[in-house]
């Protein structure tokens, strides 16, 4: 039963019996199905449609992931929108080129977005960042709340300067730096460390302006 | 893997060749666990310290879940303060008592939960949320960010009013009651909803006050 | 003259000659009476109404205070609501069996329901408070602002712990509940600290809520 | 007994007798006195001290109040500074001037007041609104929180206007001025509307500042 | 082209071919122009109409500035109104009488106004700023986010000490008093320090509900 | 006279003769240099010193601007980060693919940077849009407050839209979506607009973070 209305399942107790009319839902009866719950706000262009540059992209997309993500698929209503984004997103993520380990991109990516509360980035990255860490429980606690799960010096620093430059990019300053440097990281991998944690802040507010809708592999197991 | 520290998994990317200093653990290198997380900050009692009180409580609440949660365990340091709330709980949530439905009273506790980021409380009520609905993927969104899931009308107003109580007490006023007197909930009903809500506001500051891990059958499926 | 509009009491100014119509009510004109003021946004029952166990509930509460408050009698609309915060509260704030002195619950209390700016329970706590310290004109003026009041250092501690629990409950840490043992409460003390302020948190909102109005008592000298 | 430190006046319950260490001050214990509490943080000038313009003022204010208060001594320590303020307080609130009943200038004053949490001004100005009103107890609920009491329309506008003036001056538009119009106030006596709940903006920024302590005469019936 | 709509400057790009209804404004469409913008909310008097006190004021403002500024012009609407804060104004920023340089008086007069977003005082007292500094680059970064600029340590303070007691003037406490103890300032100098931060939380209020518009000279080099 | 303290102006005044230990600066004292301000917190590589992508940057973004701004040498320090951000910039920004106009793109530009509080890039995009509207004055207006100064129906929308998805992103829903339809934008046009504002979420925090100075060219006439 997928997207239904909340049942009233309880049924004979005193309250019931005595306000029946205080209850939305009487006992078996039906809940009204919600509907199908449209990917996106905006139009979702059909494969057919798609420019060779975009198919191009859907294919590197698709052989990376895995399926075919609502994300690329609902920022196609605009083309240039999505190429831009999934070429930023291949490319920082490419872990040829990246500074950082899987675990810690995918930490920031976790953090930032959690932040954000942004659904759908939580639920696609705190699957990533589970099999990163090959602990899924952990990825999940993580992505509700990393103050209260506990983690090592590193990746504290790496979530708590994600949750400040999201949440007050003006107050991070000269010190945050300064520990990262003392954390072991280049200044070229801490430049790095601020733009995946940007990057969220962007991608972020596309995801929940078009409120696109989470993939249903990002609850498989 | 529990709560290891992250991993770099990434080896011989053109990066961490050049800079290796800058990453904090190498390939192959085994990150130093984190070692055994407490489940409270405070003094954990042993079974056989129990007061009488106390042991009936803990018989209660294993019986009613299925297993002896972490919460129980880690308020019995004051044992009053665990009986207190383990009543006030099992009273509250007693359905041969409500006015709401399971799903209702699970909605309203992993709103007002999420709301407080109480990763404890939304973890144990996500997964009753997915019960009562039998829709887990659908319990789990909701308790990332309930905005962003297409709710039936009754349930946007239980979201809507837990997460006004519980942000701005203050501000909740007489609309938000006459909505509910609309939606069909009674005056002793439309009280539970407001109590649920206050209800998991003292719960939930217990709780991330003393850090309680999950217990691993949240987890469970 | 109790509720009514503000009058215009001044009369022959030069401003008043030349603009009467700036002003809502002209020299000797009566304001219209605002009205009795429910006690409640919901119904009220009448006592002869009343189950069997929250009469006894009834005359435990006027014998505590001296007086039926408002509290009980608006959230008797749901006789079960009432009975639990009645018997929570009466259990909590048992002297036989509490940690804490009246003068330190009374200033957890007041601290967390200001800070909450719920009107009533702060005059409530704060005529409790005066009575505890001997000193009623200390305890309008912690009741208005803690922060600007000297207190000792452990009233600050119970003072700073209440407000932060109330506002921002995800960020009380371990350094805190160190800060707890350094002042000499054990583990159940410092416990039933947090429980108290976690308690006015749940009953705030309820207060707050139903905008139950001040009883005249709390005004009494 | 004035500004003590909290006594703990619970003796044998069970929970003092098990953990006498977990209770700061153990029974029959005196507490150690806080001491005088300074009027103000920085310097007070003896009377002598003054200069002729500052005399004046003393003997304006004391005359007008019939008493002389913590504030104007505080200020003394830069006699311009006192003289400014009290210059501009007298001619603001001088009832031959006034566009505004004393009830309104001082409902302003108390809702700009208990906004900014000053306690100093909050004491000051509730005693002269229970005055105007006569109605002391209106005036306590008043300044405790403005939503909860039952105002008339004309009151709730000047209390809202004074609020968002106080919290989000820049979010104030021509709809707020539109309905002071409306509400019969002419355009001098809007502006001086926004004026009081301006000058309290002032004022309770230097008397926060100093941390003034409230006049006895403050809490006198 | 004062205060015109946006144009739409590009033309021939593929875009604008494909899509020629989602831009607003076609290529060489001429915008219809916004109509001229009133200084004020408000009425604005004609100067034939002041009385003679304010007509005094107007000759003293104008003689110190160069020319007559619209926030003058717009609280005369009450000419009480103007001339308090006219004369609070002219003795506040009296190089005779303050114990502060004119670029402290305007590092205090641009955070304050920054803080509050009021656009009319901050591009006024940065030109003051400007001038004093000689360095109206400078200035113009203050105005914009002082927190990015390199200031002195005394002028690292004052912004400080203005911007928190703008913010949350609840929170200025005994520590910062004694900050501008160790830098300099005596006690005098340091209550006016809070006293001219805490003038523009006044009149940034009103220039903020009014809308007064910036004149022209703000904007000259 | 650059980037220099605040020298004390002010000289023969009779506070200053009185207490001249309350100023930090007396007459006629130079004030030490703060010395010269670095463009960034981390290094910045030397030209010589560039990949050969990146050189093909510079050259593109000097063709493009005019001169080499600071933000591209600053982010130089990881060359992928000032590639991808390069990139993305020159694509969106490109008038040959946009569906906005330049004034539409850099309004948005001013108003996401400025509630960021970053003035980097606010001293940046406001030269642009004053060059795009013709009107620098009412460009310095917008960067500063746009809700105080008159615009277009279509000119608030967007201001609006920018604002909120940067200052709260989850809140952003279907309503806003549905304004920018009816104000005549397509779907794409509409999701540039979301993305551009995106797009300075991400530029901002990487300019604050690394605290880069504003080039000389932004404050040229």
């Amino acid at each position: 039963m997928n997207h239904a209305t909340i049942p009233s399942k309880h049924a004979s107790s005193p309250a019931a019996r005595q306000e029946p009319s205080a209850l939305g839902l009487r006992r078996h009866e039906t809940p009204a199905p919600v509907g199908a719950e449209p990917i996106s706000r905006f139009q979702v262009p059909e494969l057919a449609e798609l420019t060779p540059e975009l198919a191009q992209i859907y294919a590197d997309v698709e052989r990376n992931l895995g399926f075919l993500p609502h994300w690329l698929r609902a920022l196609s209503v605009n083309p240039d929108t999505a190429c831009r984004l999934a070429r930023f997103y291949l490319h920082l993520f490419n872990p040829e080129r990246s500074h950082l380990s899987a675990a810690e991109r995918e930490l920031i990516a976790v953090v930032s977005s959690s932040t954000n509360r942004c659904s759908y980035s939580v639920l696609n990255h705190t699957r990533a960042l589970g099999d990163a860490l090959d602990d899924g429980v952990r990825a999940r606690r993580i992505a509700l709340d990393h103050h209260h799960v506990r983690l090592s010096k590193r990746e504290r620093l790496l979530a708590d300067v994600a949750e400040k430059l999201t949440t007050s990019p003006a107050s991070l300053g000269a010190g945050e730096l300064d520990q990262l440097r003392q954390a072991g990281f280049s200044e070229p991998a801490a430049l790095e460390v601020l733009e995946v944690a940007a990057f969220f802040n962007y991608v972020n507010r596309l995801t929940l302006a078009l409120n696109i809708v989470p993939d249903q592999q990002f609850f498989a197991h």
